[in-house]
């Protein structure tokens, strides 16, 4: 039986805390798998080795790309987690899972990227053999992963996706749920942008079509596989609302992602293309901004701003020049997607959210507005811009901003174009069909809370009462069930 | 009628409803403008052209500029915008507008800083021509505006004088107001800056008499236009109060603003002026801080300490350091005008403040104390260092610092001193004449929000009802009447 | 007698007014000082003089460093001041207070640096005479303390092992107290890491033994100095408690001490060492985290995690890799140490502390836990690798990293490995020798808060009161007894 223990906290029974311990079960044994993996496949990247000194070069690579790395970590942890502790009972959740997924995957996704791209290669010997401080090789030359800053990065862009996948289902998972959806869910990105950059060669600076777009319709297909088709249930449940306060400590997430956007389109950029990427993602990100508070003005009843506009559109500007941000759209060419971005994020706020949730498409922070949409359009826009760049905008240099039109032999703007819709298609097609997968897993009993219903004397699996209109029925966005929780206000 | 649909939320009428809308109007407007005008007259700066690839120079300028820009970056942002969320009720609009109004400005900005620079120059043509695929130029030279790294600096210095007014104004004006404020600073800021740079060869490296000074006058003249000469009514209102959370929240924007001022003092100096920079203003930002803790002790009733100092006055050293920050003012210099800054922001606070407001002066963030007489101190500052320089402390380099000195033709450093002066009054006098005008434009009853007053029957304008003294009859200081509001503690 | 105004704020009788004072003449005092004391033996460094421009090298020292500074100084001030606002009564004190420690510390460290380096160095002269106009050297050739990057740096360092000593006994000390401990611990923290450092020649990259264990123990005794052996009332103040938003306050310290910990571990690290810091710091905290949540999860009552591991327990990989940062430890090593420290953190909040306090030791935040067993198991970790650190893994460049072990006459593994072990026991000598010291000085009643028992009469030394049961009778942990406080919701 649920007894309270004051205000905020429901004790469950013996159960549900069995229950709740699976989750230590899992993330011990994992992350102690990765001490293994990591000694039998990881090392420094050559230019980290003590062995062989490269100071200058490391410090090139460190002063070069470190601050921007550091930016990328910002949004990833400050940024995601804390624009969605807009639920007023979920704070703790949003900003500690968010914090837990993001460590998690940043391990697991070195050694999966680093596979994945071994298994492009054939694992092609790579690593030096060890040698012994008396001169022999104790080790083959072998396949191993090599760990660097462009690791890092990347392993920050695969949480990203992580993280924008956690949004859809905010308040609908458990952390047990969680880590088997970042189990899963990074193979299928690592998979989907080695066919999208290797085989067809397309571009995607800022990782709109890879990192956004994926995250966006795996959380998607992944919410409406979990929520049985319950959706407007859900976002009339009594927990899923904001305060003023939860609507501030979400904003502080919004404009550390706006200020650092710039960084996340350009961290791997060569410097030319990077000098673009920061003019075109900061005059993007501008114009959206003014753009999702002109249009929500407009829009909204009593045409009074609404924050989750502010805190979400103002953003899409971001992920909609992605694609594009390293291309010379020139200036006024990024205003306009800016614009186009941050009138189609508020549209999809106020009417297409709205709409989805009748065919029971829930997606609790609106992901799909923020990163789907806008990450098709980034998309879309890259064929346009692939398909115009010729000699008069990039001159010699063509061929280092889209690789496969480098040369005598390479391909055409035309072909590039449709290259790009290519990766769009295949990322619609690996995203939605990986978070169905996925989805179809989490939602076994086995993975979801077990807990009592109050007044019921039978343990039962609280993902059936989902639904429920009473708080005290439904588990979901409240953080009580997994923390333990102080009052509100210090009973001052 | 005024009708309540809950704590927070006011249903005004459908005058005030209309009314409220004219604020798309215009900023869609301007945004759409934004582009064509963008098309017309500008193109990336010739380092980030991919036509002419300089990728190790824009690389080298990125690596060097861009971590203090988005250090910049965040003081406009976070800065700024979480420092003014000190007020209880009115945390959307300051974290709000201040994104609004910057998003607006660095793109505003760039383009009046352009022509404006045009305009010293005869509009040279300056921009390549554009070359078609065929090799054909399409284009005759050109005057464009080249949009590079400094653009986005000085478009975020431009945002932070637009803030710095905001915050005189805070809580009185509508975002439909501020747009205006926002459209009518900037040309008299960048005018006001050749002047002072290019006619009188000032220095001023951290923007302390052209940002600081100039935003806090402007801001100055422009409250005391609209508020009618009952600004000590203003004070009084029951709004303008804080909580313990708003408090903590403007805290986050302190902090910030106080870490990264050495970025913003020193992100356009060349590389040893702006080690001087930092050092420099590290030194006067910690003797600042200490210094305004010590006499908020000293001077408040029962030597308590009062918030407002300390998330104020502990930042007056960053901008009394401003103009003199690259100069040769030696450790102990920068340490002196810390403590002198920190003791006059606190005295502006507790003495000098309540007495302005006898005289209509109202200035909701205090930035006369924080902006306006550190602006003025850095400014006297600058030109008592320009008249000590001399060749002990700078040898060869002294035209590198002061321009104006370079060569046989240079000046003395008298006349350097008097310059700085020169800057100072131009300032001074564009300022607040700028403001007084944009305030008599504002205070129009066309942009002034209209509702009802409670029990009253009639559409009027609130700004006639700003000092009413129940808080059911002024819209200021309240997030409601522009903002959907959620209730403070969701009902828990 | 104690006269309420208001729900927060506790009127004090004239004694303690007059009492509260006594921090502005210190404070005041010690700032005058530094201006004296900085005039006479400042200078900048050669790098940033303009009599001899060293443009280029500046630049290029900017470049490298100032990120990283940067990052180091938004752990410093918004790392550990957000951190410690988990106390629901004692925000504006823990963020406030952390402002003006670090502020005083800053200036007060490079002057005590630098005399300390010094003293090492026989006062040698080394600062360039002054020139005149006319050319003639006004000074001779003399000893000064040259500021630059690197003197910021150390002196965030030493605010760090404050704020450290701080977190031992947050709302146990008022700020008069906190200016004795800031003035006190610096000279025994400079003294500890140049023995450390230039006599045992110990390598400590991270400042996990000399910052990190020196003020942790530092703190646990000067705690134990001013507890009276009362620690366990202490812990059961009713003010000693969490909030729903103190403790997402607290996560913003949480996360950006988290992010930054590698640029705190490698801000002064050679280029190639730095770059293996940066993978072996991430890759540590990222264990850590999830290891965190996972033994808390499998430890905490009903399997539910509480929120002060999270807020710390997270971070104990960054002390814990941080003295073997830079040192070929090797991917699973930096996850294995990661692993260790979180689980070692986590049961030392829930197992260890409460039994320490049985012995009279009390810890506001825990600082044992996260500071204190994570930087022991650094200075094991390092003595470790020094012993194991030979040819194979470092090959010519040993020298660059054990200095001590540089050409012919370089000592050998075994003798690296126990200096290691001399510099931690050295640290933890001094650091427990000098927090002894100042807790008897400060907890002379001179130094103690003085104020009245409600209904009792007479000026008492609330320091005798520290134990009391009501919330009336204490002023530990709360901000009304040195701020003007204002209501929790703004009465709405």
């Amino acid at each position: 039986m649920l007894e309270s223990d004051g205000d905020n906290n429901v004790q469950p029974d013996p159960v549900s805390k069995r229950h709740r311990l699976y989750f230590f079960a899992l993330s011990a044994l994992w992350q102690i798998g990765m001490v293994i993996l990591y000694a039998v496949f990881t090392d420094y990247s050559a230019i980290a080795q003590a062995r062989a000194p490269n100071a200058k070069e490391a410090g090139a690579e460190v002063d070069s790309i470190y601050p921007l790395y550091q930016d990328v970590h910002v949004m990833i942890f400050v940024g995601f987690g804390f624009l969605m502790t807009f639920l007023y009972k979920y704070g703790f959740s949003a900003v500690g899972y968010n914090f837990l997924i993001s460590g998690f995957v940043i391990q697991w996704s070195i050694l999966v990227n680093g596979f994945m791209d071994g298994a492009w290669d054939d694992f092609e010997a790579n690593c030096e053999p060890l040698i012994t401080d008396t001169g022999k090789a104790v080790n083959a030359t072998r396949f191993c992963i090599e760990i660097g800053m462009e690791s890092l990065v990347a392993a920050d862009f695969n949480a990203a996706a992580v993280l924008i996948t956690f949004g859809a289902v905010l308040g609908k998972t458990n952390p047990l749920q969680m880590i088997v959806v970042s189990i899963l869910e990074i193979p299928f990105l690592a998979l989907n942008e080695n066919i999208g950059v290797i085989d067809f060669q397309a571009v995607d600076m800022g990782g709109s079509i890879f990192v956004h777009t994926f995250g966006a319709y795996f959380g998607l297909a992944l919410s409406w596989v979990i929520s049985n088709n319950k959706s407007v249930e859900n976002s009339g449940n009594p927990h899923n609302k904001t305060t003023k306060s939860s609507d501030l400590f979400s904003m502080i997430g919004t404009i550390f992602l706006w200020l650092f956007w710039p960084s996340f389109n350009g961290a791997l950029a060569p410097a030319d293309q990077q000098y673009r990427v920061i003019i075109n993602t900061v005059l993007a990100l501008s114009a959206c901004c003014v753009t999702a508070f002109a249009v929500d003005n407009l829009l909204r009843p009593h045409h009074k701003f609404d924050m989750v506009s502010i805190q979400n559109a103002t953003l899409a500007g971001g992920v909609a020049v992605g694609t594009t941000s390293d291309l010379v759209i020139l200036p006024w060419g990024a205003i306009l997607i800016g614009i186009v971005a941050g009138t189609v994020s508020v549209l999809g706020y106020i009417k297409i959210q709205p709409w989805l949730e009748h065919f029971g498409l829930d997606d609790t922070c609106g992901v799909h507005n923020l990163h789907g949409m806008p990450g098709v359009i980034a998309a879309i826009g890259g064929s346009i811009a692939a398909a115009a760049a010729g000699e008069s905008a990039y001159g010699e240099s063509i061929g280092d901003v889209f690789g496969a039109r480098a040369g005598e032999n390479g391909i055409d703007a035309a072909a590039q174009a449709r290259f790009q819709l290519a990766a769009l298609a295949s990322t619609l097609i690996i995203s939605i069909g990986g978070g169905i997968v996925t989805g179809l897993i989490i939602k076994h009993p086995f993975f979801v809370y077990k807990g009592v219903k109050k007044g019921g004397g039978q343990a039962r699996n609280y993902h059936i009462c989902n639904f429920c209109h009473s708080s005290d029925e439904t588990t979901f966005y409240d953080d009580a069930y997994y923390w333990e929780v102080p009052p509100s206000d210090g009973n001052e």
